[in-house]
């Protein structure tokens, strides 16, 4: 039996301050850290023996990852991270507090922007210094994969690539991987894998610091899927 | 101009309980993670953007790096783990306090296992369950490769192939690239880079997390040699 494990990373500093994050890179907070020692220590006690874990090139899930392996021991498994598994993009809602921007735009307006599958907010402004492009770290990415904003259809289709590229294929050569990303990503991930509708899926919220496990079969058809802890 | 920092690991446990550790995984103490946050920011303050980063499979190493890379807010760059930077191999001396090391077997022949170029320490005892064979982690290692003990020389001979086809090569796309190892793997790569003779090297100690510069001209010829801050 084959397994990937999807956790989505620790409160982070903007989760507490309650403001739209996609792409801004925002620490942990302690509680965070907390959350990510406790998956840790579950996936310890549960006997989990990763061999490859994979993440995004923010640092509330590369740290969260890191937790977790010390948790495990693991720390010498090899790590591949991608921007591919970034949160959403929020476009120019990233730094905005959520209550000031449904005061703002209206509650129904936010939660289109939130929960619909095909809306995007509004973009960040050209030239803006927040703008991918203008990060060090996406300098390898081509310039047209790069957003400005993203609906979660969107997001769907960036991080597709590299599940179906780099770590669902690592399945016929290992048997345990561990995926470290963001509540939109793994969305996007569980929506593919168990064939979710573009409505159903808006009502899937992971919880933080929480294992998901799935199981797959000599086939690599999935068999079973739950949460670790409660 | 390109560059190579190399970093020793900071303080860990046995470090401070003056054991003999080599491939023994023990963790960092506080002030081995106070040494390694430290180190990521001088370099922070010296502006180094790392563009890759290569450790050990050993958690005293991987952690020392992900300490650095928090502190310099680089957590996205790819990191490549590898056996071959992991400590010399103490062969049967591993968990021995150095002390009573000296006290049994006299502080002369514990200089020569510590000091001299080509003796290696007795060596783990077969079956014994110490040793690399029985670890997960080197299973994809062929077992010839896998000490049972090392002098210096052998730790030499097996981090080479790993300096030059990874990480040396590397400068070719990279300028600026980061390896935290230990005390003897470093020793080997800087024996190499500055063509130390065997009996030279063995006086040449590096302080734990203080970052070790060199720079390469146009040609990759080592230009200038220094530690960061004091």
């Amino acid at each position: 039996m084959k397994k990937i494990v999807l956790l989505r990373h620790g409160q982070s500093l903007w989760n507490l301050e309650n403001k739209f994050t996609g792409w801004t890179d925002v620490p942990l907070t302690q509680q965070g850290i907390n959350e990510a020692r406790h998956a840790g220590a579950l996936l310890k006690e549960q006997g989990f023996n990763f061999e490859k874990a994979y993440t995004s090139y923010l640092c509330r899930a590369v740290n969260t990852l890191n937790y977790v392996l010390e948790e495990l021991n693991q720390e010498w498994i090899p790590v591949e991270k991608s921007w591919r598994l970034n949160e959403k993009h929020y476009g120019a809602l990233q730094g905005l507090n959520k209550q000031e921007t449904s005061a703002k735009y209206g509650e129904k307006q936010v939660q289109l922007w939130r929960r619909a599958y095909l809306f995007a907010p509004p973009p960040l402004p050209k030239q803006d210094p927040r703008l991918p492009y203008f990060d060090l770290r996406y300098q390898n990415v081509p310039t047209p994969y790069l957003p400005d904003t993203e609906s979660l259809k969107d997001c769907v289709e960036r991080v597709l690539p590299f599940w179906q590229e780099r770590i669902f294929p690592a399945l016929e050569t290992h048997s345990t991987l561990l995926v470290v990303a963001h509540g939109n990503t793994l969305r996007a991930i569980i929506k593919h894998i168990k064939k979710i509708n573009d409505e159903k899926i808006m009502e899937l919220n992971l919880p933080t610091g929480v294992p998901f496990v799935m199981e797959f079969n000599g086939l690599l058809e999935l068999s079973k899927d739950y949460f670790l802890g409660n």
